[in-house]
């Protein structure tokens, strides 16, 4: 089992405080998974107490051992509860807390409820826009955990180019993937931050199924088998000269890639193959393109702007009320990470952020076509993650 | 696509109303995936609004085509944003609520804030009990649904057998399972509601990976293959004469069935090889005895009894630390649904009632052996839903 190395927990935590005190907080409560794991290494049913100076505490419901085999938190208490937290904040120095954050956009009510009763004087101070802020930049031991997911993908779309046939369901496609994937070591799930925000591991979309609007803020989507999970592979099969959209993500350690590839077996009709290239010049553009300090909404524009020049404007990001304004999202250990490229994000593209690019354009009635890879911001611009050729990938 | 049928929401809305009634409310607002689809048969981004009598209001932000044709409930509005609820609330003579039910389980507290702000006056009371407990009674419908799930799973385990092979890992194991299901339907993904606990499909466990305790409160759980999930599969791999522990879900239409197996290659040792004999006489035991009106927490009682007459009370549903008490929990839209046959659950089993029974003994550094499966409660007893045969299964 890797563990998170100590050095970036201490980094994180210290940065994290640094935030804390400009807030001007006490501290803060973690307590949602991917955030605890983060800043402790652990993901164990744990409260993690982050004061803006000095240690922070981390008090274990189950199990107990795990996170003191996983963390590098040097303070960890066995608790059987989460009222086990009060005595231990109390010997802390830590019982006087005036004001204090928590993860506002994902606590449950009910739990809000519980800490306003136990700590009747606290002012409560959403810390999410900061932790969110801070995972943006990442160390090259976080690039190496997307780099190592990005080559399960790559190899992935070699081995699922062999194996697809004409007639086989996107079903079928989506469990070989997932198989694939699974046997090289991808962690088994995709984490997404927003609430009700669920997603399967691939969105494997044939011809039509491609251009179905679903309920999230993405380009396709597609219809899924069932109303209780409409989204991804469904009961469409292959056929000759349609597009196969393949939207696939993998997580090693917690971080994830996410990729892009159309595939088709014989040829595209014309619009649509000339869309793919749109997508493939988009790409190239912004690859040639983007440096350090430009704002984020500057990529989608500029995307958008190519899209328009090729006359795909219309199809562009999807159609009619299907559309969605953004080209690109932070990756990590969430696949709804900071930034995001879009109309009105007006932040700088810094040094160390990594962000998935993904021109697409659907054709009502013919599915959609494009391209997503992953990207690292270096001092210079931007350096593509993904090893996998961006070419159209025909099956014969 | 399989529509859920008008007359099941109209059933569930009308119990839904009956309940508000009772607890005095004006209504109810419905946000949650699960409870969203329950109540609506959708899981397009949505508001529903449930009146105490009258119609229910759909609030639809995205997307509205796909609710109108998912949906039975008549009253169906597009919205640009959650702001876009209030003229329509106002407009359906909904202006003046006072006492209104939320999810406050799983609603994230930023959520409740907008509420409580556009909202000043109304007290918020907590839904999730109700709601929970109307969905412990399943209809045949609902039943069909499980039982379809089911049979995918028996199909699973059938092919399963003839592909694990000496050597290979968990992980390959988990990603064959899924591409077993999937190919057959399975829906792509599995629902818990308590906030943070995540799941893989599967959790397949290889000797003494069984044995790992885990944050979850389940009996197994095992280490999974990275701190960031620390759960199910690893890089753990098939040895000869260990217990391959196999815990398989699979949903149709949202519906959960949920079962495990114990398979070896050669032999069990004999402790093992007594302990899962005993799993087959707890459950030959509850389904010769139980009947509805018998407490949830008698069938803790009888299943822990037995454990203990055969000599098994310490490896009973965990081991030390890992121990968790209760042998059973209601299966539904959740796999975490309820009752949960566990002490202290003293309400009673009752006719339409849907659970898994997992009687399940772990042998530290050994791993783990047990039986899981799912059943109906009859007007006169439990009624086995999954085919597969109980016997330990022998891979050659």
């Amino acid at each position: 089992m890797e563990l998170v190395p100590k050095s970036q927990i201490y980094a994180r935590i210290k940065k994290f405080q640094k935030w804390l005190t400009s807030k001007d907080l006490d501290g803060a409560f973690v307590l949602q998974n991917v955030d605890l794991y983060y800043l402790s290494g652990t993901l164990q049913r744990a409260i993690l107490f982050v004061p803006c100076e000095g240690q922070p505490l981390l008090m274990v419901i189950k199990s107990f051992q795990r996170a003191r085999n996983e963390s590098a938190i040097q303070a960890i208490f066995e608790i059987q509860g989460r009222g086990g937290i009060l005595p231990i904040l109390a010997g802390h120095g830590h019982g006087m807390l005036k004001r204090v954050g928590f993860e506002l956009d994902v606590l449950p009510t009910a739990q809000y409820l519980w800490f306003q009763k136990k700590f009747p004087r606290i002012d409560f101070v959403d810390i999410s826009p900061g932790i969110r802020k801070l995972r943006t930049i990442k160390t090259p031991y976080e690039v190496n955990q997307i780099q190592r997911a990005t080559a399960i993908l790559d190899k992935g779309y070699q081995e699922i180019q062999q194996l697809i046939r004409e007639g086989m369901t996107e079903l079928e496609i989506d469990g070989l993937l997932y198989c694939l994937a699974r046997k090289e070591g991808h962690m088994g799930i995709m984490r997404m931050r927003g609430w009700n925000q669920e997603m399967t591991h691939a969105h494997v979309l044939s011809g039509e199924s491609g251009a179905v609007v679903s309920s999230g803020e993405t380009t396709a989507g597609g219809p899924g088998n069932t109303p209780a999970m409409p989204q991804g592979a469904g009961f469409g099969r292959v056929k000759k000269n349609e597009p196969i959209y393949i939207d696939y993500g993998v997580g090693v350690n917690g971080y994830f890639s996410d990729q892009t590839r159309t595939l088709v077996m014989g040829d595209l009709e014309d619009d649509l193959a000339r869309a793919y290239e749109c997508s493939k010049k988009i790409l190239e553009t912004l690859e040639a393109e983007v440096q350090p300090g430009i704002p984020c909404a500057r990529l989608y524009e500029r995307a958008h702007s190519i899209a328009r020049k090729n006359g795909f404007e219309e199809n562009f990001m999807g159609y009619g009320q299907g559309k969605v304004k953004f080209v690109g999202h932070g990756i990590g250990l969430e696949i709804d990470e900071l930034p995001v490229m879009a109309p009105g994000f007006k932040a700088p593209i810094q040094e160390g952020m990594v962000f998935a690019l993904e021109p697409k354009f659907v054709f009502p009635g013919k599915g959609i076509v494009g391209i997503e890879d992953d990207y690292r911001v270096t001092s210079k611009g931007i350096e593509r993650l993904t090893l996998t050729d961006q070419a159209l990938i025909r099956i014969s």
